[in-house]
């Protein structure tokens, strides 16, 4: 299968590196196309990791996941193009953090939106699918870094994307039972409002790498 | 030890019955003195329940429980009066939840305040602690409803009411080691957040009988 990634930085190159090592293609996308990250990636990556543009990203990918700061992703997916998006499955990996110049962490959008809602707004032929905001980089394309049951959560309007999605998650190693399906894409909202308090469990736990499991009635 | 209750409400009376349970004297607080649900409560409480205003639930505990909703806690701390809660431990339970015609659930405050931090603001002579608001009331009192280890969250400014606050959900039933510390009131914020993410998980799971674990990396 074809990925394209739009985004540059730890998240992208994180998935990156995952689905080239499944056997599949990836162009990561980034603003300008000299961008010499990505052109360092595409180069340690072999013959199926290529870079370009958001543009050429979006258009080699028969699959999409915006893997920029949330902040910047509506900028960016607009500099991918919405013909380029239009039918495809556009996985939503990112989260809206705004940092203060006083260390304050806040998000934006929040609790009335999300990001994953404003694309699904902006480019609604897009089949968007909010996953993965939830967890560290590392733990995203390799869930068995924790021991034992924990979760991961999906939302968006088109069950048959979320299906793909839950398959493309099994391949990273995410079992189908352990993926929560939150609803439509305004389960992207509660998805987003978790990074405050993930926050603070890291600082609480000293290390990035954790994520949640649930205990149930008996 | 005695308590005063805040609010009549499920969590009020689930608390205000765990409390005389264990020993302790309780008063539920309600805007009027004539509360219907306060009265009935304190009348099959036995002797150590009884019920009056927020004034006088305030008044008659050693430490006070905030147990309304968190879009009118304010409000009804302020009729209890902030005379009444000067220096003592101050716990704040309540989410501040406001559902739209639409059934939308939104927060306010939200992403750069909560209630927490309203109520240490407002009332800086009390030792504001927020805890037990991201669990249904049945598991705040009785958190062996679910099956193995999970966990409990407080946060606020002064440590030794931390610290008591985290003695009094030990006799709850919450091993100390499961309750996790998100630093000074600001964490609230955090634990507030997590409602939206909590409405979900309870429509995907179909109980509200659930609660947070974690699994960090080897």
């Amino acid at each position: 299968m074809r990925y394209g990634i739009i985004g540059t930085g730890g998240v992208a190159r994180t998935i990156a590196d995952k689905l080239v090592s499944l056997g599949h293609e990836v162009t990561l996308g980034s603003r300008s196309k000299d961008n010499e990250t990505a052109a360092a990636w595409a180069e340690q990556a072999g013959p199926t990791g290529h870079h370009g543009t958001f543009a050429e990203a979006a258009e080699f990918g028969e699959v999409v996941l915006n893997a920029t700061p949330g902040t910047v992703a509506l900028d960016a997916l607009r500099a991918a193009g919405p013909e380029r998006l239009a039918g495809k499955l556009l996985i939503d990996l990112s989260n809206p953090l705004v940092f203060s110049a006083e260390g304050e962490l806040t998000l934006d959008p929040v609790n009335t939106d999300s990001v994953g809602e404003r694309i699904q707004r902006e480019f609604p032929q897009a089949l968007v699918v909010k996953t993965l905001n939830t967890v560290t980089a590392p733990v995203m394309v390799d869930p068995s870094r924790l021991d034992g049951e924990h979760n991961m959560f999906v939302a968006g309007d088109d069950e048959g994307a979320k299906a793909r999605t839950v398959a493309l998650l099994g391949s990273f190693g995410w079992p189908s039972e352990s993926v929560i399906d939150l609803g439509d894409i305004t389960g992207a909202r509660a998805m987003e409002m978790m990074m405050p308090f993930w926050i603070r469990l890291m600082k609480a736990f000293g290390t990035a790498e954790f994520n949640y499991s649930f205990k149930r009635a008996k």
